[in-house]
């Protein structure tokens, strides 16, 4: 197994304990050795989060690789077979937090602009860049999102986005997302008037109350999905009311509502269909919503052909398009109108004990990535 | 308006501050004036809790007052006009806590027997006693229902039971409670499986899973109640579930159901409904059940009789039937098969702030407690 700039790099990363919102040095790292390269760095920090903004070429359009130094807790340290933050390589596996999410992937970008800016010093059609946070894994409030907005105030326009999260299913390249379903989020609390469970007439029980809307809103189908998207999902996530005692009719109710929408139905919508429930069953009801993520979707374009073709060039397989799972950084830069993928290592071990990324394929996603950056910008 | 022996003695109640389950004396003072009577006095100490028998004659039928010295919480003693543990005699009222439920009946029963025992020296048709504790409004199960379970094992029946708990609504007298519901809980678990929220697929939610039942068990009318009773009813009290975080489907849900219910109904029939509904909704689940009471009724027979002469001998007024309210230490001396009746104070001001009795008011029920004596005893 060959021992290569990605995978020293990527040792040196899991060295350094990044505990989200820690950076605990990563950037300074990558920083020196980008701006060997010629990246001008800039170094934005938002009170305990660290940001990295270096940038290679002045000129559009502006290829981004977004990622994130911090990583989830080790979990118990015992039942690690190495040191969580002492890279082990071992049967042709780095061990390690963050081999796979994702210290390795920022490491094969870092080493794929090396080699693809060192074989080619003339001038490129457009424009490299990393953000790269610490905070991907914590609030996510003062990372991706705030650097966002301080590249739209000063009008400088990310065009295509690289997100190096660990996409791949089972090999690497298998699976590139190519977008995410919507999250909704709603705050409900249903006032009822507490009283004596032997005087109900007399007292207004919120939990009998909320239980038409309830099963209405967990009993219906919100849309089919489409063909980019798996179906809307509704899942309450918390119900509270009581006080405890066993005799006592509380005075109101606490749920939270949350949605995974895709691009069949809006957040406007959405809210709308919930509080004309409520309103038709006669609940005395406040909701408070708030957005995460609004869905997004990048079906065509220059990035995804070129991944697309950078994938099968390297590993020979056609990479499948999807758009499940979690939200990631990739949606604060879908806001600004930026075409966005996610390509990366393999993800069956993340945020688990004994995370590891393969040597191989840490060394063929940095293959990958220089391909891409070859497609689109030589 | 009259100091009669009766307000002497309730103000003297009131001046101990007998916060449930704490005594402060009032037993010990209560058996000195039966003592004088005649009475032979048990003090039954279980745990923190204090019980008085005191019995006088040996013949059957036997009739027990049955009270308690106990009282609940003052509240915020800045909002009494005067301290709730100093009795206060003004505008015809006796305020402090305690005044109505039921250190003003207490007194108003020993005065009766007072007066009774005085002017009969012969023997009586039977003999009265007292059954007095001091935790009826707290847990309960060192108080009366443990006094009734030492009676019984050493083969001492009541025949009778007037249970001198604030029955009357506006007048004294007006309402005569002849037996209550019973009281059935049931605490519940429902199980499903925890997750993700993007990944509903990967879990059960147990609140989905529990909404169709819940809206069966809300939406459902038991019975109609009968002559006697009002109908069955059903609240839940509490309802838990969920991690706190609002993308974390929950594991398990926790619900308290708890019914009041009449005669119409077995608490085995509500046992049998409620797991019959919950297993035609595939709910995997626990239920533990505690019934706390059994519904009793008295309707009628001589101690029924009696009270209602009573009350029109001493007020003019027929007093009304009732079995509705919460429940009493009634229930534990009905389960013996004894006559339970429940005929004392106005219960308007009970457990509030500035309780009050009216001085002429709790003269009269001690005399319709006396006539209540004569008309079964002498």
């Amino acid at each position: 197994m060959e021992r290569t700039p990605t995978i020293d790099l990527a040792c040196e990363l899991i060295r350094r304990p990044s505990l989200t919102p820690e950076d605990a040095g990563c950037q300074t790292l990558l920083a020196t050795r980008l701006e060997a390269l010629g990246f001008r760095c800039e170094h934005l920090a938002f009170g305990e989060v660290k940001n990295l903004w270096a940038r290679y070429g002045n000129s559009g359009p502006l290829l981004t690789f977004v990622g994130h130094t911090d990583v989830v807790p080790s979990g118990p340290e015992m039942q690690w077979t190495t040191p969580p933050f002492e890279p082990s390589l071992r049967q042709g596996q780095l061990y390690g937090r963050g081999a796979a999410d994702m210290k390795g992937s920022l490491a094969a970008f870092v080493t794929a602009c090396e080699r693809f800016l060192g074989d080619n010093r003339g001038p490129l059609r457009g424009s490299v860049a990393l953000l790269i946070t610490s905070d991907e894994e914590g609030d996510a409030i003062d990372g991706t999102a705030r650097v966002v907005r301080a590249l739209r105030a000063r009008g400088e326009r990310i065009d295509m986005c690289l997100v190096g999260e660990p996409s791949s299913e089972v090999v690497i390249g298998d699976t590139i997302k190519i977008g995410r379903r919507g999250s909704l989020h709603g705050h409900l609390t249903v006032r009822g008037i507490q009283g004596h469970v032997a005087y109900p007439q007399r007292a207004s029980n919120p939990i009998h109350q909320f239980a038409p809307a309830l099963l209405e809103l967990t009993s219906r189908r919100w849309d089919n999905g489409n063909a980019s998207f798996p179906p809307t999902t509704m899942q309450i996530s918390n119900i509270h009311a009581g006080t405890g005692a066993t005799n006592v009719i509380p005075g109101s109710l606490q749920a939270d509502i949350n949605f995974r929408y895709c691009t069949e139905l809006t957040a406007e919508d959405i809210r709308f269909e919930v509080e004309h429930t409520f309103e038709r069953h006669d609940l005395e009801y406040q909701i408070d919503w708030r957005l995460s993520a609004q869905p997004f979707l990048t079906e065509q374009g220059p990035l995804l052909d070129a991944a697309l073709a950078a994938v099968h060039d390297v590993t020979g397989r056609h990479a499948r398009t999807s758009t499940a799972g979690g939200t990631s950084d990739g949606r604060f830069v879908a806001s600004t109108g930026a075409q966005v993928i996610e390509l990366g290592p393999i993800n069956q071990t993340i945020h688990q004990v004994d995370e590891h990324a393969g040597i191989a394929e840490l060394n063929t996603i940095s293959a990958v990535y220089e391909h891409i950056l070859n497609r689109l910008l030589s």
